[in-house]
């Protein structure tokens, strides 16, 4: 099929290009002259405020309060937690001066808030009967990053940050199992990509934390995107930051705490996993515009225009509508549709008012439905239900077909190339993920649930970890 | 009256000290070691964003778009907007290392964001056919402050900045108006409180504006606070950043640009102008908790609880509704309820299971009522409507009883001790103007709308331009 839109270059082309064309395409954002940063156009950042307003919806239910901690963190203050400034440091923007005024001690942008959320749990807890806490911030944080892309790596990217504070280690580890569950849930039902959940491995879990969970998700170019990940903390930052409770008999203790976070990256897997050559492609609920009216041949017939009108006004009070006046033609308005992936078009033209009927196209298959005007509502709810299924099981497909399992580090190259996925069982150090991805540029994504024995495809000794290594975003 | 709460100082004894402790007792915020930065904790947060939810909804309505510009500025593009620059340079943080590198442009985090909006706008504004352009943010910003206090001047303070431009002076002076009745509309429906809408004076001017309107709104030890602006910036910041477009003539022309805020200060001033020596007094609007429910002697009578939880299923469709299962005494929760300045509080205990009444105990003017439980629901909606009334009502006889006209600066100072308000004609210089706080303390805080003339209290010429002077926040 040719490529309706002169601008994007196709998937088989260049999948780099693709992408950055499809963001340009559809308006999402605008660069400048800071290196990683972006502007979020109103089209973009409508796509993150509706995963917002979902995922934020989701937290309440769970019993977690929204609040907010500073941007700036003295970097003496990061300096308590070893592993965590280790990690962060040579990415931290630092503030040295206000005005002409030079400063002492510099003030970082954060990277993350771990340090200024314990500086609050080491005030609100103080007994056993003050957790679990349970915080959570929507807001932007600052990375240095070397090679940036947008969504997928930007030195200011948005997300969410939970943080908690438990009793016990199983309470927290536990929690961090539900919440890596709630981002699952939230991928495969609100954007219909699948994921493969697991634990990083050594080399690749957050500075700082114990255990690190994960989802995983493939792109079309075989490539995994990190989509989330909950973080359990264990009692580090508790130690370092000296946060103690009183226990229920009476001894003090170091509480367990976990963080979680889903970023703006999610919008740069949900293109690379659903959008084709003609534009976007967008799941349902965080589509901006999730049905276009499009009247055609106006001028022919008055009534084009007011039974437009007369649905949006139906349709407005359950989907996010809008009618396209631009007064273009119908090619340019359908393309416009496909390149800003809206769902669902209808088309309103006068043979349409005559047969009371009116047509709609569905964007991931392009299908044209002539549908009588009565049943329109009924016919919207099964087309949204369908390409909801639609999506979800085209990229699940894609994704279980293409993990292999090998048993010897010498296929992996191969698979990779043919863009799937390794599955191998590996107990290897930090060492040997390290030569794994000089020898094959793929990493271990995340280990997942298994209860079989293999041979480590590095050390050759006998362990139950089986690990999905991929080339990764 | 006793001050129930021995932690809150009276407004009488210390009106500062009062206001720092009606914040800590009601657990708004945390304090860091960062100065001027603080940590909304969730019953803070919440409140800004039930601000947030308002007032977001009302921008959609008149066609604004959320979207999002970078936090850093290179300081190199801020020095192209002389006044802009020169008001906001000595605030600045600057960032002028990433890890150990040097930067060889420091970057500015953002004390607001004309310039990143004036990048946008180049990008979108090509032909009068892409104006008026309306898009706003909701995010934090940083201006150095010397003395600072919690909400009232922050270095970190949280905002809305919405950004428009349009063809003509008249659009974007009359949309500058639009946006000022918005924000006093907001704060007189939805907060109770009322304000003196007006023009600020050449001296207190936003630094790059060529017109700033603001609305002032007095707290209760006199003082003004002012509590939203709203800026027709002119062709300046056009000019300065190179955005024209093609107008129907097929001239170049530079566009007229507008801002507005509303920042987290609000907060500040619904605290002093409604607040007891009790704690806070929330207008019904934004109260985290609108009301909640206090079961009393459980242990008496089992159907206490399932009747509070019965009344909760039943109010939290329309209301924010908690039941306190502290399990504490009455007096307590019921100081607890005034700490939170909790609107309406429930109380059921055995009595009412009997009598099939409830208690309800209103905030503003501590009055208790019997109900009858059937009754319930229609007497919150009138109560609740009282509460309103009784809130605004109060701030409208004090801000209206304390403005004094003044024909000689001689009478000024001792109308501002006595807890008031000055108004009197002005046209002198900004010169003037500080000779005018040097001798009283007061700046000109608007001029208001006056088709009279007189003479100005500091040149003796005649002049219509009257204003409001008053020592402020």
């Amino acid at each position: 099929m040719k490529n309706k839109n002169e601008k994007i270059v196709t998937r088989e082309e260049n999948f780099a290009e693709w992408f950055t064309s499809i963001i340009n395409s559809a308006k999402l954002i605008q660069y400048v002259d800071v290196k990683g940063f972006m502007i979020f156009q109103p089209y973009g950042w409508n796509i993150w405020e509706n995963i917002k307003n979902i995922l934020d919806k989701q937290f309440q239910e769970i019993g977690i309060k929204n609040m907010y901690v500073p941007l700036l963190i003295p970097l003496s203050e990061f300096e308590k937690e070893k592993e965590h400034v280790e990690g962060f440091a040579p990415e931290l923007y630092l503030v040295s001066s206000i005005g002409q005024k030079k400063l002492d001690d510099p003030l970082a942008i954060r990277p993350t808030s771990e340090i200024m959320f314990c500086k609050y749990f080491q005030n609100v807890i103080k007994s056993y009967k003050d957790l679990p806490v349970k915080v959570n911030q929507w807001t932007s944080v600052l990375r240095a990053e070397k090679n940036t892309r947008p969504f997928l790596r930007n030195s200011e990217f948005h997300w969410h940050e939970t943080h908690c504070s438990f009793q016990t280690f199983e309470e927290a580890n536990d929690f961090s199992l539900k919440f890596l569950n709630i981002y699952a849930n939230f991928c495969e039902n609100e954007l219909c990509i699948p994921v493969i959940k697991g634990r990083k491995t050594e080399g690749e879990k957050f500075a700082g934390a114990d255990i690190s969970y994960t989802i995983e998700s493939m792109m079309q170019d075989g490539q995994a995107l990190q989509s989330a990940t909950s973080h359990m903390l264990g009692q580090g930052f508790c130690k370092s930051y000296g946060i103690q409770y009183q226990s229920k008999d009476n001894t003090l203790e170091y509480p367990f705490n976990t963080s979680h976070g889903l970023t703006t990256r999610i919008i740069g897997a949900v293109i690379m996993v659903h959008a084709d050559d003609n534009g976007l492609v967008l799941p349902v609920s965080i589509a901006p515009i999730q049905i276009k009216i499009l009247p055609i041949f106006w001028d022919k017939n008055p009534k084009v225009l007011s039974t437009c009108e007369e649905l949006l006004t139906k349709l407005k009070t359950n989907y996010r509508c809008e009618i396209d006046m631009s007064g273009k033609n119908f090619g340019y308005m359908q393309s416009e549709c496909e390149v800003q992936g809206v769902p669902l078009s209808i088309v309103v033209g006068p043979n349409d008012i005559t047969n009371k009927t009116i047509t709609l196209i569905r964007r991931d298959n392009s299908e044209k439905k002539v549908v009588s005007i009565d049943l329109l509502e009924q016919t919207i709810v099964s087309e949204l239900e369908q390409y909801k299924e639609n999506l979800y099981k085209k990229a699940y497909n894609r994704l279980h077909s293409s993990i292999i399992d090998i048993s010897n580090i010498s296929e992996m190259e191969n698979i990779l190339n043919s863009k799937k996925w390794v599955r191998a069982f590996f107990d290897g150090s930090i060492e040997d993920e390290k030569k794994i991805k000089e020898l094959t540029g793929a990493t271990p994504r995340c280990i997942v649930e298994n209860t079989s024995i293999g041979k480590c495809i590095m050390t050759g000794k006998e362990t139950n970890k089986l690990v999905i290594f991929a080339r990764a975003y």
